[in-house]
């Protein structure tokens, strides 16, 4: 039998719902919720109910965003003749942080994933032709995962825009992560970092 | 600068404050509300706003509870002349968890500190005397941590009690945890293992 009361059972059942909560943490949370002050408690179950309302798809790049038109996409100091194309906003907000990158994005919220019937136009595809018919695109940056899902997805994307003459349309590299031993690397990922080479 | 839509960095913010929540599991949580259904969001959102104005302390044994006597206190089947003092209600809760304690409880819901200036009457203890003091207690179990905090806390109220004549005060038991490794026990455990030794 549970010995917590009734109440913090179905707050410490539904916190286990999130990622990464087992049952231990999730009662940690909760017992930490009943101490923590009102205001705190508030603002948390506020900002909770109404971020589905207050956050939507960029317009544009389909990213999340509060407005219409993401800051990335509004911002006219970003070169807007190049896109990034992400599975997912956690990858362009990991591409973002470094800092390295001034285009722009498009999220397709998903991958191909032809064993569960998940295919191209599921995703957030018909946006991107768009933006390509339209305006001035010189480059699509193919940054899916490196793995089966993402490589299908990109390889599925540069058949759909390889018709555009004047489009490059380029992968990210694979190779070695920096830091990383040699002794350790898979062997797939050691043979990428060699037929990558350059010359020094 | 952050890259996440200002409403999704104040989420994170407040998910921040919750126990054992890096800034990078504070925003996979957040990414995950965003895509969650809305009956959930709502449930959560509702339990939070609503734990601390459904769960109270119980007016006998100070333990969390949703009416004015918890479970435990209100039933007849438990042994009401023993009382176990916990600082915590978590740690009443691994008690009930393991089965074979059949008493009641009393929670201070913190330690003696010193160094914190937290004296013993700044804990739920007023309300243990006045149990002792009224009814026919024959046993108090000091269940509070092993460590100097709870030492000094079980030393102090084993001080305020002993002049109950008819009172049995009782300090639960060190020694090596069950599937323990002598060779890596310290020596505070592996002393303490030693002197409580039982015949066989």
């Amino acid at each position: 039998m549970n010995p917590l009361p009734k109440e913090l059972q179905s707050l410490v059942a539904l916190l286990s719902c999130l990622p990464n909560f087992g049952p231990k943490s999730s009662e940690r949370i909760a017992l930490y919720l009943l101490k923590s002050d009102d205001d705190y408690i508030e603002k948390l179950s506020k900002s909770i109910s109404d971020i589905k309302s207050k956050i939507g798809l960029c317009k544009i790049c389909q990213n999340f965003s509060s407005g219409e038109i993401c800051s990335i996409c509004s911002d006219e100091s970003r070169d807007h003749s190049k896109i990034c194309i992400v599975e997912d906003p956690m990858d362009s907000y990991a591409i973002e942080r470094g800092g390295f990158y001034n285009g722009t994005y498009h999220v397709l919220h998903g991958v191909v994933d032809p064993l569960n019937h998940i295919e191209l136009d599921e995703l957030k595809i018909a946006s991107l032709y768009k933006r390509v018919e339209n305006s001035g695109i010189s480059e699509l940056i193919l940054a899916t995962n490196p793995d089966s899902k993402g490589e299908t997805t990109a390889l599925y994307i540069e058949r759909m825009f390889k018709k555009f003459p004047n489009l490059k349309i380029t992968r990210i590299a694979y190779g070695l992560p920096r830091g990383a031993d040699i002794e350790y690397a898979d062997e797939v990922t050691l043979r990428a970092s060699f037929e990558n080479r350059k010359e020094y």
